[in-house]
């Protein structure tokens, strides 16, 4: 089944103490494509700028990714530059010029609008209300924000939180969300908002998830190198609708293996700088990976 | 099988953002031996002042444990005093006064010197070593340490490692005794030193554990309220080798297992202050959160 997925295409340039780079492919729409395009067939609705290579277009079309919904508008591209600590859980925004993301209003195309799998990335509440909007009917629809429409945006939020089934969000920004410090708290608190499921995602940690009749933990899959954290969660949720389009199980049993593979999928994606690990990647090591995550954390049986 | 455990016996004052105790029963030799009781026979190690109140000892006679190798000196116990920050993963030690185990060597009666599994608390590791050239006949030793040994005792504490089977520490002394921050590879370091295996703590993140041949990565059990977590790791250390004990089992499936029962009972002594939650818990308590911990993280089956 397809999925589709609103969010940003960006220039990233980032600095980590492993080391930098610069103008690299980066946005959450992007990491969101290419992790689920191993799965299932992606459709990526977002803006670029005039300056867009021809070489980005070309990674995103050999993973199979539907470009029909990508706008090129007058201007430059969004452009985000960050630095990383050395513990790499914390990170600084440098730089962050909108360019054509600046009062982008999504349009799907007609042959977007039967999406089943939709993937509202972190982007303005009102752009992810206008995709929803123009969707037919819609198997399952997750979403992801961050502190800045937390606080500036929380109507708008709000109206997107009742009609979503899964947010995807970290736990700082459940912590925000919810006005509760407890994470086991927050999500009761986030899930009274409107989600069916909520996940949590604790970066090296691991993810929890949290229905009205279920919690799921899982710990990250241990590397001995993070080089780059960038794009962890986005290709997380990627990952994780992709498998379950890919499945065609939204049981409880479907959302943990779903979990599990998105947790995979992001484990790849930070062992090199950007999209570079994930554009080498194959769905052949995704398995094996999953396979190791059974061993990791299997105790009883 | 019985299980000797060395360590502090003490009095806690403890003030948390939820409130506060005075001079309530501490030390890791508590938390443990209440803790591994619930599985096997247990025998303290350690040392008490004049003022060790009977109903202390009357808590540990109901639940069975041998309180032979409890020696009662002249002076005051040990005293820490600490306050937790809102963020209970962080605390302040504010009072600390060794009193009688300020040159304490602990002698072990003759009863005890055929214990199988072994528990080297966080204390001097000349005190460990001691303990060890006093058995006979161990099947297992697993030992915990802290920041203080690892800085100032690194030479002694080198001993201790070479001669026991199991670390067990938190994330922030593995990496300080390893000078590696990434904690896999600070775990592949404490190997070399002579442990089979090392389970790295991470509080409400859970639990590593690294062999040679395996990694088991466990999440904590979520709890939707934390009163206060002094002792948390000294009951994991507890239940794990009490489990094990109880199993006899040494295999990585039965050292996986352990891990978890060591969780959940951690996990009960974290929602009242100090020992009261273990004081009045059940075997068949342990028991359900056991099947409740399979709940929470079974994705495969």
């Amino acid at each position: 089944m397809s999925i589709l997925v609103v969010g940003t295409v960006a220039f990233d340039s980032i600095e980590t103490p492993h080391g930098s780079a610069d103008h690299v492919l980066g946005g959450s729409a992007s990491y969101f494509a290419v992790a689920a395009s191993f799965f299932s067939p992606v459709k990526i609705v977002g803006v670029i700028g005039r300056d867009f290579p021809a070489e980005y277009m070309d990674l995103f079309s050999r993973r199979g990714i539907d470009l029909e919904g990508l706008r090129r508008n007058e201007g430059a591209t969004f452009h985000w530059r960050g630095r990383y600590h050395e513990d790499l859980n914390v990170r600084d925004t440098i730089e962050l010029h909108l360019n054509v993301l600046s009062g982008f209003v999504p349009r799907l195309p007609e042959s977007y609008r039967n999406a089943e799998y939709v993937f509202l990335g972190n982007i303005d509440p009102a752009m992810q209300i206008e995709v929803l909007n123009q969707l037919r009917q819609v198997r399952l629809v997750a979403c992801d924000t961050m502190d800045h429409w937390i606080q500036g945006s929380a109507g708008e939020l709000r109206k997107v939180l009742g009609r979503i089934e899964i947010l995807i969000i970290n736990d700082s920004e459940a912590r925000l969300l919810s006005g509760e410090h407890n994470i086991v708290r927050a999500a009761r608190a986030i899930l009274k908002m409107g989600p069916k499921a909520v996940l949590i995602k604790r970066g090296e940690y691991g993810v929890l998830q949290f229905t009205d009749s279920s919690v799921f933990a899982t710990p990250a899959y241990p590397l001995e190198e993070v080089f780059d954290p960038t794009g962890a969660g986005d290709s997380f949720a990627g990952g994780f609708l992709g498998q379950l389009a890919r499945a065609r199980d939204n049981s409880q049993g479907g959302l943990r293996r779903a979990i599990v593979y998105g947790s995979v999928v992001a484990s790849f994606t930070v062992e090199d700088f950007g999209l570079k690990r994930l554009t080498q990647l194959s769905l052949a090591e995704i398995e094996e990976r999953y396979r190791g995550f059974i061993e990791l954390t299997d105790f009883h049986t």
